[in-house]
């Protein structure tokens, strides 16, 4: 079985004018077959290489697990730490949510079946370090560095300064090795020239793969599968996902018509996209979600350099429990918004109310059910709700939540992302937009080369205090 | 000192076109004018009681206090849970986030200083609560069932589940008392018949104040005091910011020139509102805001019963962590949006950069930087960034984090939401849009007086499995 796309409440005939008929499908019937063709296109010339992952990685499956075994069997590390940030925080985390003990870190290293807890540093709030070190005995800590050039300031700032806290607690230099393994580009970048200077065991980043879909690489995998995860089955799931998604008939791709339709309704002027998976598992499914679409997607110019300024917003949320707090304005507010749900149709385990309180029957009506009905309840209820103001929404079935299902739905996203892509005419790969940002901080920094930047900054005009209460 | 609003970034003079200047302020002149009259008169009508909440709860501290104090002393309790959802949940998530340790409950006791650990189990995902009990003794738990009607579902349900369970492992039932505690409305609804019976302690949700605006409440305060938090230093911060708000001058106002400006930006067709702290404590802040933003003025009929669907979309984001994420779509999508930085003046320590890898200069430039000039120099390019793309942009600055800031930040987020009701002329203290979904979820469960519903819903047109792939 695979994951489901139920769009049944974007059609006109469900949810009014606001939805979509057969008429969008057929204006943008071009339009598609086009971005079908790219799609194909783009993977045999090498430019999606991360449909590829899911089928030329037993090698790199094979390193990971026996590196893995072998930090296992040295027995030295307690503690897996991600230094990363962006598409190598995102992924890691969100796997991990999905798949492992929700309270995975607190639980007894028994309980975690002798896996590490697992941390992801992916910011450079300076409290953040010197909190997480009240918590951990540096010495049986492994850090991840994974940044693919080996110049991302956040973590290569992290990784410099962990590095010499690590060296003054360890007996000896040599130690190092036991306490860094890197993730980067195969041959370029900073830390493949100190990785290689210092023995660090490092795994690649293929070059191919932009971070945003590197989930499903070492960049990945390493954190899961040091947590316990199956990252083959991880790896199945996508492959299956994958091939289910490679469609002529695009009626038939999920990934094809999850695009399809925030592409019709973001020309109706739809221009958010609200993921609300209803299971913890995924909370954080949604904002490696958001990262993808909202990079990948937002674009000043299109792919022939004309000015569009496009993109939509991924917004996350939980279901049930921002019911209570976003579904007001999802229901009331602007026809601004396609709803995405993810449901899950088997939970781990079943959890029934109890039938007390007979005497007050504005609670006791919830005696006998499970909470299993409950959650799912809401959902259908939530639907109907959104369907009575006009609202599109969707949802993606999971028949239930492994490594399988989670494979089926990186692959699906990002295939989708990148279908998205092409129907835009956009770039989906790159993220132009961020260097305004990088170069100033490097320029207030003083690194070589941006010296232009900074004559540039100081002559910009000050600020007043006019504007400030 | 007060927290700042500094609006430079978005007056047009320095943004650009999609700025705004005096000619917006001057349009709005007198809607501005009522709406500052309409506050003054919500205030003395008892419309607004949120804003009377750090003036009046002299003995509401004491009682807390005196509550915390005798858990205690008595020495059963290690672990406090908040079962709630929505209002009742965010606002504790929050202050603790942002005041306590960032791995609190990793902590070991005396860390905390003899506080107990705080979760706060805000959804009825089955796997929640079973999971949750791998890793405590419920025999030292205290559930703090939070709920002003004693009739939301979700936190209902839990509460039966729990207390059934707690039950079982008790000596006898005269214990419960030490293991459940209220906070409720002071004379109606479930929870205060049953917590009279049991004669477990209850807290009172003043009437007047809803969920969203309650975070100065009970609602708020129980959780905070009984973690170490100092509730008087939030409440004296709420005052002062209160004070400093109330003003016939709204240029002199934060709240109200926060308002005004989303207000004149909104009717610019930007209606989303990210919220994007360079901080890790101030995270679940915009998981706060979000909710009350959305609520509040998500509304589908104005005051006067027209139709206005009308609503600005909140978007949590977290600096510099989401710049790899979210910033490539602000810099670069559309112009629909305004971005609230919070920054952070002050951290609790100094986190140096080491002066290493002098052989590469592409990372040795961070060297001798700390990661606290780091995180703000990246804001400021940040902004940077956004006024070159036209991107309006402001920032609230805290002078530091403490209780003292996150009182004043509570208050100012309240009362800047209440001024956007009477600006947009909508009930910004009501939640109409969710009653639906409620009301099916009933209907479905077989709530004694929702049979009309249950027809209605058994008539509605079957969805096919055409729409699904």
């Amino acid at each position: 079985m695979n994951l489901r796309l139920d769009y049944n409440n974007v059609i006109k005939e469900y949810v009014g004018e606001h939805g979509i008929d057969s008429d969008d499908f057929n204006e943008y019937k071009d339009k598609i077959a086009s971005a079908i063709e790219g799609m194909k296109k783009k993977k045999d010339e090498g430019k999606m290489d991360f449909r590829l992952m899911p089928f030329v990685q037993d090698d790199v499956v094979n390193d990971i697990n026996d590196y893995v075994e072998s930090v296992k069997e040295k027995g030295v590390i307690d503690t897996f730490v991600v230094l990363g940030i962006g598409g190598s925080a995102l992924g890691p985390i969100a796997v991990q949510q999905a798949l492992n003990h929700p309270y995975y870190n607190e639980l007894t290293k028994e309980q975690r079946k002798g896996c590490p807890r697992l941390y992801v540093l992916d910011n450079v709030d300076p409290e953040k370090i010197v909190n997480f070190l009240d918590i951990v005995d540096l010495k049986k800590c492994l850090f991840n560095v994974i940044s693919k050039s080996g110049s991302t300031s956040e973590t290569m700032s992290q990784f410099m300064i962990i590095e010499e806290k690590m060296k003054k607690v360890l007996d000896n230099e040599d130690e190092l090795k036991d306490h860094f393994v890197f993730t980067t580009d195969k041959e370029k970048g900073n830390l493949v020239k100190i990785g290689k200077e210092k023995g660090y065991k490092m795994f690649v980043v293929p070059s191919g793969v932009g971070g945003r879909f590197s989930e499903l690489t070492p960049v990945g995998l390493l954190a899961a599968a040091m947590c316990g995860i199956n990252i083959s089955e991880l790896l199945r799931g996508a492959k299956e996902m994958d091939m289910a998604c490679d469609k002529t008939n695009y009626r038939e791709s999920p990934a094809y018509m999850y695009a399809i339709i925030h592409y019709i309704l973001m020309n109706k002027n739809k221009k958010l996209s609200v993921m609300m998976p209803y299971s913890d598992r995924l909370k954080y499914m949604s904002d490696w979600y958001c990262q993808l679409w909202a990079e990948s997607i937002g674009k000043k110019f299109d792919n022939e350099g004309k000015e569009v300024w496009g993109g939509m917003t991924p917004i996350k949320a939980l279901g049930v429990t921002d019911q209570h707090s976003q579904l007001q304005l999802y229901t009331e507010g602007p026809f601004d918004k396609i709803v995405v749900f993810l449901k899950n149709e088997r939970f781990k385990n079943e959890l029934m109310i109890p039938e007390v309180y007979g005497d007050i029957p504005e609670i006791n009506f919830l005696g006998g059910h499970t909470q299993n009905e409950l959650i799912n309840v809401e959902l259908s209820s939530t639907e109907i709700a959104l369907n009575k103001m006009g609202k599109p929404n969707m949802k993606i079935i999971f028949p239930e939540i492994n490594e399988y299902y989670i494979g089926q739905f990186i692959q699906m996203m990002e295939i989708a992302t990148g279908f998205m892509g092409e129907l835009m005419n956009i770039n989906a790969f790159d993220q132009p937009g961020v260097e305004e940002g990088k170069n100033c901080t490097y320029a207030i920094f003083n690194k070589p080369g941006y010296e232009e930047k900074k004559k540039e900054l100081e002559s910009q005009k000050k600020r007043t205090d006019k504007f400030i209460c």
